[in-house]
């Protein structure tokens, strides 16, 4: 089948890959629609050692499997789990220590022309909702992520780092709470697109200093972390949103003087995201920047690189 | 009056120190006996600008202050708050945004013959409970501010780092919510003083590897944080306790992936600590490795400053 390809740090297309079989209590789904995220950019760039197909956001249609799930339209959970380890047992499934990730960890993603994942990582798509909405089925899960972690309210002042992608989520999912939500990014382009929906906007300047209850922060650079930082009241809450590359230096003693508390975050619930989607609660039609077939998956990858730009779809 | 002085990164006794006058709503107190904590260890060694008297743990004699407190034991709360700042009005006095802070930040401290502090500030001592005990509730308040921030109940299990001065007394604070706890240290003798009361104690070989639910890192150093890193479960938190010189390095990606919690902790209840101390439920009379004069106050930073020893005591 055809997919993008990932070996020692470079990206190519081929059309020579072995289709998948899918094992016991696995599906093997035909993609009809990927998304690229940050984290894949930042996968072909080195940050993360992964051989393979990347990819981890899709909507596809089952084509084997056990019964009942061939002919579904379906998105998935990326987090393949053990359901045997003390994590599993726990209920911490995405945390599962013996787990592989779609596109990210020991297990070929999303950019290809078929995938396979277990059956109980699926979730059918309800009719009516259109591929290029549901694609976001999985970011929009991750940035529900925060909300299952902190308890965040009207009476909170919540600041979102960041106007890209995730920010664009992030914010958008925050705005459900009825918080007082204000997203500080450097791009006029991608603030309007908030500020039309009623989310309000600033630069850095605008930063209210030392005032914010939670700070998310969605950049995946020490500058933005500065901003948070900047941003949170004492004994407030910077969630770790993104992900980033190396180490970062942090004044340990200040987080201790003002009691902050930092929270990393990462995927969320599909069965909250999916219903937001298709009521139209959390909207995207405007995030899609450009989509690709599968064969102009490089030239994908270039533009979805590239400074402001947002989501862009890979169609198989 | 005489009193241990801070300037320049040096430390002297003086002789020459005028005898400071209670502003309105503060109390003029005689200290009888002060702590040596590793902050005053590190205020030393020039890890934060003060210029004047060290030292933020006493038990004193108010001498002159408001009607009703002449006369009494005392301990006190070590932030001077504004009380009418924003973080105040929200209930946050001890990071008032205006505070002082005893022998810490642009207030004179308990290492003299007198301090003066706001009568709010005060705890009168129960009767009974002796000055080598009371002079713990600062440290021991500090140590409870962790149960504060966090649900501890018996069903989680508790790795405290490092088994020094601050890490004593956060695991017999532990201790009490009956908690799986385990003190993690490298001196044999400091061990001893914690199995000793029942609690158990370990080498860094003997941490469980991603399976503790909280981490308490008490050690303020790297390597005490990455083996705060180390035991910590996905979705655990470390608590951060102790201060630190300069930056760390942290994988702020881990934290994501792991979706760890960091919390910074600082000051905490003395409504909660006196009566611990007062009844004996937390232990410290073997805490106390040497009490020094005033005169001798250079030769005790000395003494406190010593791998391996625990509480060093001034008598003014």
């Amino acid at each position: 089948m055809r997919g993008l390809w990932l070996e020692d740090q470079t990206l190519r297309l081929r059309d020579d890959i072995p289709l998948p079989s899918a094992p016991d209590g696995e599906a093997l789904v035909r993609v009809t629609l990927a998304g690229i995220c940050n984290t894949d950019l930042e996968l072909a760039r080195g940050y993360y050692p992964f051989t393979g197909i990347p990819g981890h956001e899709f909507v596809g249609i089952v084509e084997a499997g056990p019964d009942g799930w061939i002919g579904k339209r379906v998105a998935g959970e990326i987090n393949a789990a053990c359901g045997s380890c003390p994590t599993c047992a726990a209920g911490r499934r995405t945390h599962c220590e013996n787990r592989t990730v779609l596109g990210i960890v020991k297990r070929d993603g999303t950019f290809a022309e078929h995938l396979t994942l277990p059956v109980v990582n699926l979730h059918t798509i309800p009719e009516g909702v259109a591929d290029e909405v549901a694609v976001f089925t999985e970011p929009l899960a991750a940035a529900l992520e925060i909300q299952e972690q902190i308890a965040i309210g009207s009476g909170d002042s919540v600041v979102v780092i960041g106007d890209g992608k995730l920010g664009q989520l992030v914010a958008r999912a925050l705005a459900l709470t009825g918080c007082e939500l204000l997203v500080v990014g450097r791009h006029a382009a991608k603030r309007e697109r908030l500020e039309k929906r009623g989310i309000r906007t600033g630069s850095p300047d605008d930063l209210p200093l030392h005032r914010a209850d939670i700070v998310v922060e969605c950049t995946g650079n020490a500058d933005g972390f500065g901003l948070a930082r900047r941003a949170v009241r004492p004994r407030g809450t910077i969630v770790l949103k993104s992900t980033y590359r190396g180490e970062a230096a942090v004044d340990f003693s200040s987080l201790v003087v003002d009691e902050v508390r930092l929270v990393g975050s990462r995927c969320g619930p599909f069965e909250k995201a999916l219903p937001l989607l298709a009521s139209g609660r959390v909207d995207v039609t405007d995030l899609v920047d450009a989509t690709y077939s599968l064969a102009e998956g490089l030239e994908a990858f270039a533009h979805a690189g590239r400074p402001g730009v947002l989501k862009v779809l890979l169609r198989p």
